[in-house]
């Protein structure tokens, strides 16, 4: 017997028919003996359209209105799938955030768990019940509606597994796992069997959607056991796990990429002190995230080029910032280039095995692509190329680093 | 300055536009210097929605976990209004039946408010803010949500109003107060300035859809004086206050009429003790309301004509009862007749004046309308007769006691 949480998206709970499917999912587990918690979003669609009616009530909303309005979502389907559940014999009852409680701060509309006080949870399971829990959803400090923002019902999942102590916490979601690189792009592509934290965190930064990455940090801070599965097929999943739990470290693990990338460069810019901080401080003033930054070695001694990558997004914005301040940062040209991919090589294994970034480079090189930025973390290899060459690189790449189904 | 509870219903809060009416019309009383609370309904249609995917995903389902899901349409409505309310400058924020609290007893799907606490209520409008309470609904010992049943958000609107010290609870609503009889089949009615709750109250049982009985009940056991009147246009409305409020009082203040009656005739019955229990019984048990009962005096001595009357949703199921217990009974016809109507004559004067019921007698006799069961009360005579009289009786009647418009 284990107690295990488990959690639906949106998808999964789609309409009343998919609700009964993810009931017998859910029978399954209890009558092979489990203690079980379940964690649900909203239905598909139901979100978008709360949001769309706040928005049309008030363009500039109180975010407290706002979260009162849009967690009503997971409380219809939370109430739904307890109703599905008891209609094929499943003792269940549905908890809202406050009815746990689920205590969170106050920031409204993207609010971080504080405690969870597992006492009801607890003894509900122990009677032989399934506690349905709205995801996405808090109380504050003044006892008003929270809601955690996005990746809210991932997080809500882990905490709970966290507070009850789980065995592990199963995230059914579209896709039927964790894969050495996007299968729809490189069809040799592997589903793992398992990946450490510090990879699917690296991996979730860099472009793979399959987990937010608040969720696997969270996971990683209380060593809760993730398993990432499919609600539509019975393959197993991914679990994702502390390193300890695997036994033979691959080098590279997995291979991600984000589209998401613009870069610009700034030429001739002064090779002086404060030059960088008088570049970025009125990006990060204008909350623009900037990722990577390369600033060359200057030729002349007196002035370097520099460039960096924002989001595509922010890049008409970061390029009204820059141009307004042309005279006070001196630069000789501001090149923007939105065509460019990262691609990001992962694996803890890096840190024990030297030649993975000469890997990367050399094989990039043999089919001639050019690497613009270079960026290393411990367990993480990221370059910039154009975006052309973006299906190329991933195939390549995952042939040279072994991972190719044989 | 005055302390008023406004209420708004589901057609005066049918979209974000019609928000934005109400949050105007709210504005307007905050305005005027007053302190004011807010009650609403769920959007027009959204209730149904829910209770539709309640039953899709249960047949039989738990009242709680319908409570759950049918609340959140309340709980949408109270958060957009509080933030159309914010876009026009007015201060204000939604409260959740578990937010007040409401407290109510268990019977999830129709509960009864217990007690409301106003100390959050009273200190936000102290401070000049408009508190937006989600109607419907309320907490209950088992900290769960509850909804109270049809004509819950006008019952929460006159708890809260006898809960805060209201001056007046506001009732906006898709009519524009209580008139002397249906405007649509009698032109000549007029809207009555006052009422007496005694005369709501059975205005509201025979037949008039203006007012639930339950909530007229709840403001005259606390005294709240309650206004109906229209969120579509600006005539003033009806009152409805204690006797003493009224300083002429007129014989009969209104006439209601009920085609959702079905007569039932039992011929040749047994003329013993006992009878009546015999066929009452099962009907009760079958939760079959039965509203008039008429035993005619028995010829032989030993049996007896009885007639009675029900819904006509009942009439299939009393009608299929009795035939069933035909030799128990002994009675010799069983004659249906869904083709009636009931017609009732109210007004606290009768009390005064005599000759109410006679008027009435002579008035359809002159028409030659036969009246088939009568009944009265202290403030009310009702007569039951084919349903083909009813413009024709309705219209003499008004004329008789004197309601015309002049």
């Amino acid at each position: 017997m284990a107690r295990i949480v488990q959690k639906f998206g949106g998808t999964s709970v789609g309409d009343v028919e998919r609700i009964g499917h993810v009931a017998r999912r859910v029978k399954r587990e209890v009558d092979a003996g489990n203690e079980v918690a379940v964690v649900v979003s909203a239905m598909t669609g139901v979100t978008n359209q709360l949001v769309e009616r706040v928005r049309e009530a008030a363009r500039l909303h109180d975010a407290r209105e706002y979260d009162a309005v849009v967690a009503t979502g997971e409380q219809v389907a939370a109430g739904l799938l307890a109703l599905a559940l008891q209609a094929i014999g499943v003792s269940a009852r549905s908890f809202l955030g406050w009815q746990v409680p689920i205590l969170t701060d106050d920031a409204h509309g993207r609010a971080r768990i504080q405690s969870i006080d597992p006492t009801l949870l607890l003894q509900r399971m122990a009677d032989g019940q399934v506690p349905v829990i709205a995801g996405f959803q808090g109380i504050g400090p003044d006892r008003r509606i929270t809601t955690l923002g996005r990746g809210g019902s991932d997080t809500t999942a882990v905490a709970i597994a966290a507070a009850v102590a789980a065995e592990r916490c199963d995230i059914y979601t579209d896709v039927d796992g964790v894969y050495t690189c996007d299968p729809r792009i490189v069809t040799k592509a592997r589903k793992l069997a398992r990946i450490t934290y510090e990879e699917m965190l690296e991996l979730a930064s860099q472009g793979a959607r399959v987990l937010h990455t608040r969720s696997v940090e969270m996971a990683m801070n209380h060593r809760v056991r993730v398993q990432v599965l499919s609600s539509f097929d019975d393959s197993p999943g991914t679990l994702v796990v502390d390193e300890d739990e695997i036994m033979e470290q691959r080098t590279v693990s997995g291979i991600a990429y984000s589209r998401d990338e613009a870069k610009v460069t700034l030429t001739h810019v002064a090779d002086r002190p404060g030059v960088a901080a008088a570049i970025f401080g009125p990006l990060a003033d204008a909350s623009i995230n900037v990722d990577m930054i390369v600033q060359n070695v200057s030729a002349d001694g007196e002035t370097t080029d520099l460039t960096f990558t924002v989001t595509r997004a922010d890049l008409d914005k970061t390029m009204q910032l820059l141009q307004a301040r042309q005279a006070e940062l001196g630069y000789r040209a501001l090149l923007p280039d939105p065509k460019v991919v990262k691609i990001s090589v992962i694996g803890i294994g890096m840190r024990s095995h030297a030649g993975v970034a000469l890997t990367m480079f050399r094989t990039l090189a043999e089919r001639g692509i050019n690497i613009q930025v270079i960026s290393t973390s411990e367990i993480k290899v990221s370059v910039l190329i154009a975006e052309e060459y973006t299906e190329l690189a991933l195939r390549v790449l995952h042939t040279a680093y072994g991972l190719d189904v044989t």
